[in-house]
């Protein structure tokens, strides 16, 4: 396989964005994932987009998309793995380019998911569950879904509301300082518990935001990255796993199999010690829809034992400085979630975190010269989790 | 780049379909290629599932489909290329394989198109096409589109209505013989031109129907190929580009811009002669969603110089025994195009072909031992041509 390298990166600012299509939101970050590269348009072979979509009657935007950001002309196709739509575009361009493909692939992400009221974006968001059996039966929607995780958590290991509320409390801290982030507003345990409940026991700011957004990287091959950058950031392993979309079929809500295989997958792809990962890792993007859904990735990505994840979230151990830093960009909850473009901002993000070219407070201290992403689908449908480092395999 | 095979195939029967789910309908394909593999579900690593959807309230079926194929928890994405999303599916899981991500990948198309009612079909096919400036502005549809060619060409080159029949009068012979097509009923070019205008020249039976289908290739990575079969069918290129949506951008309605650089990819990599293909290859399949659509893919395929195209449909050159043989399976227009599993059955019946299995008139005389597939989406926005053959590079 050959080495593959993100050598541009690209982000639109994140949040209502009202006064832009689809195609121009898309061009934000195609337009500084190229600058960052130091390519133009004619260098790219191969574009993998990826968009949910579903919130226009535009059904497939992608060659209006590509259009408007001048990559008319090459090869694309969109990809679409819910939530995890954003990895799954990744994945595909690395093997295109991993197997010789192409020598340089774009992979953009973008969605606008605010061309609908909230309670429509909520629906048509459930109807990504477990379509047949849980949304048309009994209405079930995701932060219905995640509150039968948080409740099973809670009941299982004596977690709290406070310290799901911790989660939001560091990913806000961090968005403060991230000038693309929907919010950049500090909160406090306190704001989290009195704001509303949405789903027992998720309360508002326990809830990632319904998000427009953009995000965008373009991949290399050794060759071609060794002559566009002196910091390739190398895409050492991804992994990637699928598990069933009913949850009567789940042995448990305490854990996503999915996540957990995925996981195993890229670490060893990476060569990351799985019973350690953060020995080896200085910042970690991970899939926090919900607040709960970060505890549980700590835990399945193997940062926390079964039942510790809490305990991280508790005792700060996620922040700068702890046992590893994760979601320095605000994470889904406050950064925002663009359900096609969360994925590529996630890759987007650890690079800059990796090239430390992070403004502030933000920044990780890049010790071990790796990172990592975690992009789940669904209720766990799908999960992607990508290994970078400064250093190739 | 490793060399990557086909090395299993299945197809479910395609036509209206209203007694199995998309579950059920996706499965009779996947089965079958998992028997024609000699693997079980166990054996896949990556699933890569075609569907382009939007004819239900379901909108990311892939999770339970593949729940339903008992290929539950490997890796897994939708790709979507309009109605090349098949041959984009291919394409992924064939780099997938090729970059040694995964050993064995399944790719899976399948469509239920006539859950809604034909017009509504057909207005949802005509999104597809510029949505902004040609469908919600203008109203244009399909029909509409391909009309556009056809009376170009007819113009250009004095093409008539008969040579356009003529190519539906071969489709109809030879899906006559296949049981898995949607009409196995042959036709006469009088036929044919007594059938209703849909969008002048193009008559009811100068178009394919909307289809319900599914096809499924297992792709094995050279070592595995080799303990599985003695006859892989290797995928010596896939080349692919797209185009503007927009048709006042292009230049003429003569040719598809994307389909010639496809090809010419596809061939650059195969090392086939682009100015005489028809040389190496004895079997094509051929994206005819209107007949004009063959004619123009002869063209844009180099079978035929430009305006040669209906001359070569005129004169029978694409029947068993002419310059080449194309769309014995009936194509597009008579085997059906069902859109998301087109493309993967084009890869399955080209691996039939080569494989020499297929029953009786319809399988080619295969000398040359090689195949070729030309899928096209919207209107040309993307296109995939893939070379397969008896002989790995």
């Amino acid at each position: 396989m050959r080495e593959v390298a993100v050598v541009g990166v690209g982000q639109s600012k994140f949040g209502r964005i009202s006064d832009m299509t689809l195609a121009e939101l898309a061009w934000q970050a195609v337009k500084q994932a190229l600058q960052d590269a130091g390519i133009t348009q004619k260098d790219v072979e191969m574009v993998s987009f990826s968009n949910v979509g579903g919130w226009s009657s535009e059904p497939l935007p992608a060659i209006a998309v590509n259009e408007y950001s001048g990559v008319s002309g090459v090869g694309t196709y969109r990809v679409e793995a819910a939530c995890a739509s954003g990895s799954a575009a990744l994945a595909t361009a690395h093997s295109l380019v991993a197997s010789g493909a192409v020598d340089i692939a774009l992979a953009v992400g973008v969605e606008k998911m605010t061309e609908v009221p909230t309670p429509m974006a909520v629906e048509l968001i459930g109807r990504s569950g477990n379509y047949f059996w849980e949304f048309s039966q009994f209405g079930l929607t995701f932060p219905g879904y995640y509150a039968l995780y948080a409740t099973a958590y809670m009941n299982e290991h004596s977690a709290t509301e406070e310290d799901l509320a911790s989660v939001a409390v560091k990913n806000h801290y961090y968005a403060s300082y991230n000038e693309n982030a929907s919010f950049q507003k500090r909160i406090t345990v306190e704001d989290v518990l009195k704001s509303k409940y949405v789903a027992w026991p998720l309360k508002l700011y326990d809830c990632s935001p319904i998000t427009d957004g953009a995000a965008a990287v373009v991949l290399a091959s050794e060759d071609a990255a060794r002559k566009l950058t002196d910091t390739p950031v190398w895409i050492r392993g991804i992994g990637y796993a699928s598990d069933t979309s009913n949850l009567s079929k789940r042995p448990n809500f305490l854990s996503l199999r999915a996540a957990r295989e995925a996981a195993q997958k890229a670490y060893k792809k990476s060569g990351i010690d799985p019973s350690r990962p953060h020995r080896q890792i200085d910042v970690a993007e991970v899939h926090d829809c919900f607040t709960i859904a970060e505890i549980i990735a700590y835990e399945d990505l193997g940062f926390a034992p079964r039942g510790g994840g809490h305990v991280l979230a508790r005792e700060g151990e996620t922040y700068k400085g702890g046992l590893i830093a994760v979601n320095l960009d605000g994470g889904l909850k406050a950064k925002g979630h663009p359900i096609g473009a969360t994925g590529v901002s996630m890759a987007a993000e650890i690079t800059k975190q990796l090239r430390q070219q992070v403004r502030g407070e933000r920044q990780a201290d890049i010790v071990k010269g790796a990172g990592l992403a975690h992009n789940v689908g669904g209720t766990g449908h799908y999960a992607y989790v990508s290994v970078f480092s400064l250093k190739k395999s």
